[in-house]
């Protein structure tokens, strides 16, 4: 589908559901960009998941979000139940400005929802030349290191700086594979890789269905399993959120609003070198990529380099969508 | 050997070479700590290469640290080469003091040298009550994903939070095992675990003379990669130190001063919740605790919970010292 066609579709959807003009049109940005990464578990298969929310209330489509000055670097926003996309927005926007103004921003945000890739927030603090931490905590997916049982979300560690040229972004979650690319297996029927996830008897599986059920396997073991808990702090315990298993699934449970908390800390990175920054940034990047290379890479990237590639690969070529979205879009469309 | 008949004699040992009372007392005191939290590799098997770099100058004994204030909670301080130890007392002990003012705190330290563990100087924080990451990088051990060569250092990330107990203190390197454990290995003619490191030629090796001169392993592949570079950026380009593989090893590279740099932040967890940080990250850790066990685990530990066992074990124990690091004490005693 052409991306202009596909926006408007997705904008009307958002709108008939009851998001103001401004809150479907970013909700609808961030979507399509996932598509356009290739993230596509953080994509359109994701719009009926939100519609569905919204229907039962469990997104507010009208959030009254407060922002609560704590000091110029520091902010509290309370998104009341918001789409993620949207407090996310807010609070990166919030971010930039107490870090422009003071040099380091720290904003947290409570009851709020799944806001889609972290890296489309670090993305616009890098680019307003600031380095950049995102956190957010998610749904139970992974078991602590020493338990066979789910608690921790696939809690990403995102950062990002400016580089003079493509933003360097990581965004790594703590488990071995992203979930949404499970979900995404599961939905159109198809297998996980080996070592990934463990089915409900603690077994390797490499069943989808048997892996949403189950549990999955932190990156290196209690590191990783002590990174998920580091962001799960930060995310819902220090911003007062959901937090310790309590994250709600977005896809599975309707009990009630999903109240994820995010934490944004931004830093200019002209501070202490000023200019040099960028100088000597410059400098490590190009020692990485002279290295000798390992069998198999003609070159090294820098995280965040080939996320770009595919997005301006991408830019102009239309948006493939299965046949299964499709005709999900056209029900919601439908109401 | 008594550890303050331990203390007395490493204490002199620092005096001998130059620094200061209180700097020889800082010294000591984490050398020492780094036995009792049986963190051999960071102990008193450094000492000599500490004395080494002192006598060639590589190390100030003499440092006219200084402290430049951005904000109240900004701070950029020049080490003037002094040892790791003192100027990273004196960072962590100024950004408590920003975090306490104002919140937020985080302090940048160049030229400055290898501090031991990470953890001692979020404990700190968390001691006072404040949530910390501290980031220091380090001389190459590791290729990034795609190269064949070392460039990062083990650099490692270390994030504290107060519990209402022990403190929380995760202290993960980015590699799979931690360089000083090779060193030591090395020094006492023991093997390496295999899958940890390649030698020269990119092959595994279990031979830990191999694996220094070969290059270690990046937990999860590029997020390891990705995370390692992120704490050089931090630690390096942004505090105005060496970075991008040009931190001098300071067991074998004697051509100048290491130049390492460290990073740290503080914040109050109370600024967004109040006294509720402490009530919720109680239940937090409960929960956990309270999940079913995997095989082979009988409970559930947080990190820093082990190393705390560990140092309370230990503390009024005899310190066990190999006889070749005795020989290396009597040796730096005599000059």
């Amino acid at each position: 589908m052409k991306k202009n066609l596909l926006k408007t579709k997705v904008k009307k959807i958002f709108r008939k559901h009851g998001l103001s003009h401004k809150h479907s049109e970013i909700c609808t940005n961030y979507l399509i960009k996932a598509e356009l990464v290739d993230a596509k578990s953080h994509g359109l298969i994701r719009l009926k998941m939100y519609c569905d929310r919204i229907k039962k209330r469990l997104i507010n489509p009208k959030p009254k979000i407060k922002i609560k000055k704590i000091s110029s670097s520091i902010s509290h926003i309370n998104a009341d139940n918001s789409i993620g996309f949207v407090s996310a927005d807010i609070g990166i926007d919030q971010a930039i400005k107490n870090a422009q103004k003071t040099g380091i921003g720290l904003v947290a945000i409570k009851k709020s929802g799944h806001f889609g890739l972290s890296s489309f927030y670090a993305e616009q603090a890098v680019k307003k030349n600031l380095i950049v931490f995102c956190f957010t905590n998610a749904p139970p997916a992974l078991a602590p290191h020493g338990a066979k049982k789910s608690l921790f979300g696939t809690n990403p560690i995102c950062f990002g700086t400016p580089t003079g040229k493509v933003p360097f972004i990581l965004d790594a979650s703590t488990s071995v594979i992203n979930r949404g690319k499970i979900r995404r297996a599961n939905k159109l029927g198809k297998r996980i890789p080996y070592g990934v996830a463990l089915n409900k008897a603690g077994k390797i599986t490499t069943n989808a269905k048997e892996a949403l059920l189950g549990t999955q396997l932190p990156i290196a073991e209690f590191k990783g399993s002590g990174l998920a808990w580091m962001v799960d702090i930060l995310s819902g315990v220090l911003t007062g959120s959901s937090h310790g298993g309590k994250t709600k699934d977005p896809f599975d449970d309707f009990t009630g609003p999903q109240n994820v908390g995010h934490l944004f800390i931004t830093i200019n990175p002209k501070i202490f070198v000023g200019n040099n920054f960028i100088k000597e940034i410059k400098k490590n990047i190009k020692r990485v990529k002279k290295l000798p290379k390992a069998k198999g890479f003609n070159s090294i990237l820098y995280p965040g380099e080939r996320k770009n590639k595919t997005y301006k690969m991408n830019l102009n070529k239309d948006i493939s969508i299965p046949e299964k979205i499709l005709k999900e879009m056209s029900e919601l469309d439908a109401i």
